[in-house]
């Protein structure tokens, strides 16, 4: 079992240095290489997925990945910035199915936004396509308009797309999810103004004949972002493409309360991922050992479950850290009142005893 | 002053009929014409936006737009659709400034998912760019892929685009907007992914530079959709596109709890424009006589104050709804305890007899 380690820029390491604590405290062995990611690679080799971190991540069965992005870097040429990282991994690995939880933690219920009789068990996974849509569709840039409302102007362009086998593999995902929950899929896009999402609806519809035990909504991405708000509860798994994937997946986590909380995993189709908190690298408080590593443990976690063939071991790192918030330990972003406030290393440390 | 009267599907004949109600309440002289739109226009003429409903809106100063859509037309081929005829009303009039406000009456805070200290006082002004972007991008459809990764299978496209003109008009009516306000800006783009975006931000910036007494932040649209549900009282006036503004403006919409109280207005260059409440057609309670009118009568006060020239009126009517649900009168779906429950043509009435 082979992990590449990617801690890139902000509280990654720091999250990042907890992960690998609780992995090596398991009782299996794995082989870890860690390389640099993000605007660190940046700073040291010039580009933000250095050749030999793409190699070692296309070699390893899975990659844990901490967050990249840091402010000094924001006025780099595209090319350049540390999310090209993300997006490059995401491409040459063809980790085309993110799975996003959106869960409400019971003793966290109050840091949610939302009313706790709305969010109180709440238990959302978001399957995300992420390697087609407008990401990665070609073609796009700057040109002038030959026609629209403005010929003869300059302006900028992209394209949206989906192939049918992209839809279809995304809907089998997402109805097999389903098949160990509440088989329930809700499928959102944009098919009364899109032609790429009417046919979205169309595969995904076809996709469903093949499940008939799981129950099929449709639903517009707007009504989505508002159904989220509403009645997050109704939802049990929610498919849908990259683009509208990013928006409802945040805005999923953060009613949650508890951002700090959520972890994800990308996959391909051998099974090879790459797991990730949901949070980013906020640089704001990196390296002063306030993070949450919580985000980062579940994710690795997720990773000996989906791509390690060690569902066991994800359940027992899972349970200790229910054990360590039942036991009132908590980091900044999600402490509160009669909890006991702990850094970085002392939740780590607390997981691992749990174990 | 000449109004075009499109009352549309579901509840649009019962809301329209207490906005005109209204209108008629005050001391002004109206010239009005009631056509057929959306699905009943299909039903009645073939076509939900017939050629003499359009010559109707066109020759108005303003529209007064219902709702459109119900279940019945949902399996008419796209061009047919009702909503088509709320696309084709915007693109044949240039309605490119959208205005949705999202404003939490503070005898309503209780209504909202959130908690009421992050939404009472709430008011934020949301401007979405209504007749560019991926809505009426070209080239769209469907076709055999000849790249990508399925190159030979079935595809479907559209095209996102935004040239600098259309860009620099909506940001000056967003920075014109501020300044009547709290003078702050927050501008949502996707420029870390998206060409178009990319293109925005910049053509935002540069357009900032005549407006140095407004404050100026650009945000992505994931993170926008995060802190809408975090922390909503921070923005006053969001600009972004046509896509992302139709997410948004829903979430932020129904944050506020009470989207049955929210107006629109949508205009071109010359101020000629159509107002239409933010919610929809409800179909399941159409005929019902419960459905709020409010969000239609405030759209009417704002047809009086932006295409209209008729400020004053327009605040009389909006006194007129504070003062009525100060007296405790609610439409059911913003009922709560200690409040007494009317229907529409009450609730209407009640707006007269406040004016
Ligand atoms: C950093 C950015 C390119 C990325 C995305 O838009 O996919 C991020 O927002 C995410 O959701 O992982
Ligand atoms: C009906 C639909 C085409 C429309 C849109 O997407 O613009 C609606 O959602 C809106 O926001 O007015």
């Amino acid at each position: 079992m082979k992990i590449a380690i990617l801690p890139g820029d902000g509280i990654g390491t720091e999250i990042i240095a907890e992960a690998v604590k609780v992995l090596k405290a398991l009782d299996l062995t794995f082989e870890m290489e860690t390389a640099p990611v993000g605007g660190a690679a940046y700073a040291a080799h010039g580009h933000p997925l250095p050749e030999a971190t793409l190699e070692l991540a296309k070699a390893a069965d899975a990659v844990l990945f901490g967050a990249v992005g840091d402010f000094q870097y924001d006025k780099l040429e595209r090319a350049l910035r540390p999310e090209q990282a993300i997006l490059g991994l995401r491409k040459e690995l063809g980790l085309f199915a993110n799975f996003r939880p959106a869960i409400c933690y019971e003793e966290l219920t109050h840091a949610s936004s939302l009313k706790p009789e709305l969010v109180a068990g709440l238990d959302i996974l978001i399957i995300r396509e992420l390697t087609g849509d407008i990401y990665f569709g070609q073609p796009r840039g700057r040109r002038t308009a030959v026609d629209g409302h403005f010929p003869g102007a300059e302006e900028a362009f992209d394209t949206m797309r989906y192939s049918r086998p992209e839809i279809e593999r995304i809907a089998h995902v997402a109805f097999q999810a389903a098949r160990k929950r509440g088989r329930k899929v809700l499928s959102v896009d944009k098919a009364n103004v899109l032609e790429t999402f009417q046919f979205w609806r169309d595969v995904v519809t076809e996709v469903h004949q093949a499940y008939p035990d799981v129950q099929l909504e449709h639903m517009y991405v707007d009504n989505a972002a508002m159904q989220l708000v509403k009645a997050p509860k109704n939802i049990d798994v929610l498919v849908t493409g990259n683009m509208f994937g990013d928006i409802l997946s945040d805005e999923a986590a953060m009613l949650t309360g508890s951002i700090g909380m959520l972890p994800s995993a990308s996959l391909n189709e051998k099974n090879q991922g790459l797991y990730e908190p949901s949070h980013g690298s906020a640089p704001d408080i990196a390296g002063k050992g306030i993070a949450n590593p919580l985000a980062t443990i579940l994710s690795a976690a997720m990773m000996l479950r989906y791509s390690l063939g060690q569902p066991e071991a994800a359940d027992r790192i899972e349970r200790a850290v229910k054990k360590v918030l039942a036991s009132g330990l908590r980091t900044v972003d999600i402490y509160s009142e009669g909890t006991k406030k702990v850094g970085t290393v002392e939740m780590g440390d607390a997981v691992v005893a749990a174990l």
